[in-house]
């Protein structure tokens, strides 16, 4: 960090004496390798890669607390890595370091079916949770569209298209293991259903983006699988009266477990990329759990009120396979916006505002897509006020980079002054650091500089994210 | 503080600068009246009083910071107080201080009912809310069974009857106004249904009983009033056929709205409190929300399951003047119970542990209640796995203390070799410090405590709270 006009080669940034010990400590789990560093020095968003200096595969809590302290000793970064889906640059080595990949950390570790709970490793998937689980009768809802490790979607507080109805990772973590900044375990929470006994620290680690600690357990709510569940899709003459549709249906208190907008242009690409032959229309995704009569009460209730917007084609996909083809090609959509315009990178905004002031936002940004004449298919999910526009950018046009730039500036700002937030979902990483002030004001930002300082006094633990430098504020537009 | 020989009157632990500041600050409403610190230096606990040196009725936002600062700069402690209903010694005045009395605070600022959500000061009570929100076909559910201030609700992280299905405090706080212990004004969270921007500042404050700083300003969630709603008692053979029926309904998904528990005796005290004529067995009161089907449906599987494990007299009240009865006398409980043994002080347990392991933990409880010879009916809030005993002890009987201290030490213990909680929501306050260690660690406290270090390193707000002194630790019995 000392050195700013390093070679590319990051290697000489290590200490000799740290690199000699994690390499007589790791052995062939240590790597320097170009390889291995560049597959760690990238992620899913449109910052420019950015290498660690060196890369071990962690297979236990107490190797990641040897790592941790090592590096801590030097005063070299340490960054929590899972697959690598990140959507705003969270685990890029900006600073370099050292990246613990965690993915061999891919054990489920218990299922109390009983206790609807299970603890498993930070490297297991979703995927691979909701697999395991197959026969037991139990899900783990919490579905962000990528196939990301749980260790990295609590530390983002990810959610996803269904968390209008069973909330986010806040929600259904109930403890962790945790490897703090000094190589100290602790484990927060419990597997009670609630306790009062102390601060929450399992929420203060959720969501904080390996700056304060690195998960390396964590014990997960499940539900019962819904002995009945429906999809549907529904596509509206617009956006709004697609929007309206949600809202109304939000407001009446109807338990819907998914509802996602997809708008015309996301329509196309997804019917290019997954072969589907949707209307290319505005739409809404449903998909309804519960008692089959609860199922049918719920899809009822919300056809009525999608009809009275103007709604058509209602569509329903009650055998599994149908189901899975749709959600398959809902999870699919990120790459599918990127095929529409092949070699582009995608800039992703997550706003998320009061379901009140849903229509007006997206109507306003829309406006504004028009205008930039930029390609920016939008996808939400709408139920709890959270949408995405993916921009698609020539990564080698400078002016087009900066016209994204400044409309994802102006959706954010236009978000804050609707009591809404910069990011719904994934993270402040690199991205968001400018919104944090103007979301939270300098107090409270300063609160969590003093929670960072407290517990990572040395900024060690993926250092250079999330907390914006004290002079680095948005203005208003 | 450095007068533990002081007289009684506590007023000349107040320096005098300070004292002539906030007198002429606050006039009438700074008072230094022994009636008026000696309502505020008592709470529902079984904690000796403990008085406060003065009491600053606050108003606003503004009037709590200038207090704070004023208090801080001559070290002086610093203890929010709502109406008192604490059952852990959280508003005792244990180190003396200024108590600030937040019950004139009892704005409801605003109600979005598009948004589904109620901006509060910290004095309004959650029936006070509820009476405002008549109307709007939306309503606040946290219920711990007294009228608490929604500030101290917060503060507590209180849950109740019906967080089976509507979550704790925790859960339902979308963010907060907080005054810091350097007179420092900050807001956390925000309107939007979810977020991923930054630390989670909101739920640090839920839960951490005055000590971080003081809730000035609540953002709550509000809910619709369900289309239908009934109520249901169900008397049972034994504690432990009612407790496996609970355990079977939350393993099924169904989303009771309220499931408790009373035994025997409780029912005989309620009986005689609140003019009931139940079945003096161990009952279980149920609450079903939702659609008029999907209550019935919902009725009729726990009647089912209830019916299966021997269940009678399943009684229905779906009138609501039938059910207010019903639920007024659930919530009198604490009184009714008390009423059993006039004179009598309660000192009520708060264990919660995982539903699988319930049954087993409220028998081996109830065995022990009976050796222990104690008067001790039992409630609880048994879709969470929380119960409570409330020991019903004789103040001036130090060998009947000693012994349900004793008892309440062993039920906590047995709680958390069970992988629970010392404290489903009742908090820690003064009564379960030496219990913190034994369930989180003493690397997860000494975390807390950093962080109590950091936002308050003058130690001056409600302190002699939640956190024990490093060397204070639970060693099995």
């Amino acid at each position: 960090m000392n050195e700013p006009q390093a070679a590319p080669s990051a290697r000489q940034h290590l200490p000799d004496a740290l690199r000699g010990q994690l390499s007589s400590r790791f052995r062939e789990r240590f790597t320097l390798s170009e390889a291995v560093r560049g597959h760690h020095g990238h992620d899913e968003s449109h910052f420019p890669d950015a290498l660690p200096d060196a890369v071990i595969f962690a297979e236990s809590t107490e190797e990641i607390a040897e790592a941790v302290q090592a590096c801590r000793a030097h005063g070299v970064p340490v960054i929590p890595f899972g697959i690598g889906s990140s959507l705003e640059g969270h685990v890029l080595a900006v600073r370099g370091g050292v990246t613990l990949d965690l993915t061999g950390m891919n054990r489920v570790l218990a299922v109390h079916t009983d206790d609807l709970d299970a603890v498993v490793q930070p490297g297991v998937t979703r995927k691979r949770l909701n697999a395991e689980l197959h026969g037991t009768g139990l899900f783990f809802p919490i579905d962000p569209g990528a196939d990301a490790t749980l260790g990295g979607m609590a530390a983002t507080r990810a959610s996803g298209t269904n968390a209008v109805r069973y909330g986010t990772m806040r929600d259904n973590v109930l403890g962790l293991t945790v490897v703090l900044a000094d190589g100290r375990v602790i484990r927060t929470g419990g597997r009670a259903r609630k306790s009062s006994a102390g601060y929450d620290l399992t929420r203060l680690f959720v969501g904080s983006e390996g700056t304060l600690g690195i998960i390396t357990e964590l014990t997960l709510r499940l539900y019962p699988v819904p002995e009945a569940i429906s999809s549907a899709v529904c596509a509206f003459p617009d956006v709004d009266a697609a929007v309206r549709t949600v809202i109304q249906t939000i407001q009446l208190g109807i338990p819907v477990a998914r509802i996602e907008l997809v708008d015309a242009l996301t329509v196309q690409a997804i019917n290019r990329y997954s072969k589907t032959r949707l209307r290319q229309a505005p739409m809404l995704f449903f998909e309804f759990h519960g008692s089959p009569a609860g199922v049918e009460e719920q899809a009822r209730t919300v056809q009525d009120l999608a009809r009275d917007h103007g709604g058509m084609d209602f569509e329903w996909a009650t055998r599994p396979e149908d189901r899975s083809r749709l959600w398959a090609a809902r999870h699919d959509v990120y790459f599918a916006c990127l095929a529409l315009r092949p070699g582009s990178r995608g800039l992703t905004t997550d706003v998320c505002v009061p379901i009140s002031r849903l229509a007006d936002c997206i109507a306003a940004t829309r406006a504004d897509v028009e205008a930039s004449g930029l390609v920016a298919p939008m996808v939400g999910h709408v139920g709890d006020g959270n949408f995405h526009l993916v921009m698609l950018v020539n990564p080698d046009d400078p002016e087009e980079n900066a016209r994204a730039e400044a409309l994802s500036r102006r959706i954010v700002l236009r978000a804050l002054e609707m009591d809404g937030t910069c990011s719904g979902e994934h993270g402040i990483g690199l991205g968001k650091q400018e919104f944090l002030v103007a979301e939270h004001g300098e107090g409270a930002v300063d609160v969590m500089r003093a929670l960072k300082q407290a517990l990572d006094p040395d900024n060690v633990m993926n250092p250079g994210k999330v907390l914006p430098a004290p002079s680095r504020t948005a203005s208003p537009a």
